[in-house]
């Protein structure tokens, strides 16, 4: 029997969003519903069904189906469980791919949110064609998903790819929320972005637009709009921040010598404020044999389907 | 017809090794010539087929052979070239499979010589049955090879796996060979343990055996000799080494999440006065989900065979 639909699903701390998928990539319908209510994976599950068996009945049903994609943050590809993901409601270790088959009949398979996202690229997105590349995730925090050979890296257990947690800064770097200190995550996310803009009208006195905002609430929106008005505090952050990330992006090459580096995520709104010292950063930074030669891209697929497309990806798979 | 028997050659700046292997890892028979005599590459596999070409007679003739597997600085899997290797005496980029194969009549595969370790390692060493495995070797330089899903990583061009260049120290770090600085090479290689003692006796007042050896042709076999004479100064020297070398090692579990990361080289000859910093510090810049989970081991191959071995596993691949 013809399956010509998957599911791609992307569940974040806040809010679920999923689609039904085309073998071109089209969206063909979508729908979310809210992650951070429910604090029984089972009653989740229940609501997530409600609303997603509508989309698939009215796509022919499930027979039409090949599989259900889900990018989940600490989602493990090998087991298919959720694991002490800390944005979750639901706590320890819970077989989400098992339950998901189990309720809708359907196929499941889970990875982490940027794996999903670098599957996306490769399928659909500016990564067409590659098989080497890395995709770096730059939201809240920092992920990332990494290509080689044309398939996903999940490494021994399942992890591979939390380049969020390299350390960037090895003495006195900021407090990460893994517990550790001078995580790239602390510096490249929008988070980060924040934190800098927070040091840095701390301990300076430079004229600022920033300044008119009460500075615990400062967020990297209003960084970027500031520089968007050519604050030079907010180009010092960009600058500093496109640093951090395009030092730690030259040693990322180091490792699989990728064809491109392919960022996605609010920040990439930033432009060439933040490609411009990346590239410059990373390029000082590599091997000669690789200078000039790694591609540094912003990912093209729209944020609203990107995070469905790419888990739909890993349906096609199953 | 019955193909038994492999040649596996290690070229460094100074010799070749190069030895006739069986399907079981015996090293049948082996010879070397020297490499830096000869500044024309035509005239080094001349001398190379008259000395080779006597073990493989005595092995039954080059139809009892299924390759040749070498292991060359800047060895290019991909394309069998030898490209600007620093420490060779011929320059730009040599085709050197194809060279081998048209001499000897025999397939020939070419990748660098941290990458042959690490396939030797795998087929014959401690990181039999694994998976996943990074290989580091600790010698006159830091190099690696990289095994994701049981092989090797090359790459978009064939160089990926270049970890001793990754930035271990970042700020007025040490002027490396390749022209960066900070890498890692510049602290964990012997070179970088000889360096590190030079600055710390340059810059203390502390006593030390290692003061009766000029300071200039200090060795790492000095440092290590005056640890294991109970030397404060010396053992501190490891501690050091064992520091940054923990350090990079916990990013690059990170990246892909290995189950063990094999040691090879001289610097491993000083046991657990580099291991302990190592993995302490290793430990302390993991992720918790990795705490505890990845092994640090020290290779078991006899370091005269394992080069040899390395490049002839490349050999059974053709």
């Amino acid at each position: 029997m013809e399956k010509p639909f998957v599911i791609g699903m992307d569940m974040g701390g806040t809010n679920t969003v999923f689609g039904v998928v085309d073998a071109r990539g089209n969206v063909v319908s979508k729908s979310a519903i809210k992650t951070g209510n429910h604090t029984d994976v089972n009653l989740y599950i229940q609501d997530l069904h409600t609303e997603l068996i509508k989309l698939i009945d009215a796509t022919g049903g499930v027979d039409k189906f090949k599989g259900i994609g889900v990018g989940a943050p600490n989602g493990n590809y090998y087991t298919g469980n959720i694991e002490f993901a800390p944005n979750l409601p639901w706590k320890g270790v819970v077989p989400f791919a098992q339950l998901m088959s189990d309720k809708f009949g359907i196929p499941t398979a889970l990875t982490n949110d940027a794996n999903a996202a670098a599957l996306g690229e490769m399928t659909y997105g500016v990564a067409r064609g590659m098989k080497h590349f890395i995709m770096i995730t730059l939201g809240t925090g920092v992920g990332s998903g990494i290509i080689i050979d044309g398939k996903l890296v999940y490494g021994h257990d399942g992890f591979a790819g939390e380049l969020g947690h390299v350390t960037a800064i090895r003495n006195n770097g900021r407090l990460c929320g893994c517990g550790k200190s001078g995580c790239l995550e602390t510096y490249a996310s929008a988070t980060g972005v924040a934190r800098s803009a927070r040091e840095i009208l701390e301990t300076s006195t430079k004229v600022s637009l920033l300044r008119n905002i009460a500075v615990e609430s400062i967020t990297s929106k209003d960084v970027f709009d500031a520089a968007m008005q050519g604050d030079e505090v907010a180009k010092e952050i960009f600058n500093y921040t496109g640093k951090i990330l395009g030092e730690c992006l030259a040693d990322f090459v180091a490792f699989s010598a990728p064809e491109a580096i392919v960022l996605f995520g609010g920040l990439t709104k930033a432009g060439d404020l933040i490609l411009n010292p990346i590239v410059e950063n990373m390029e000082k930074n590599l091997l000669p044999i690789w200078r000039g030669k790694v591609k540094v891209l912003f990912s093209e697929l729209k944020e609203a389907d990107a995070a469905i497309l790419g888990a739909s990806s890993l349906a096609w798979e199953l």
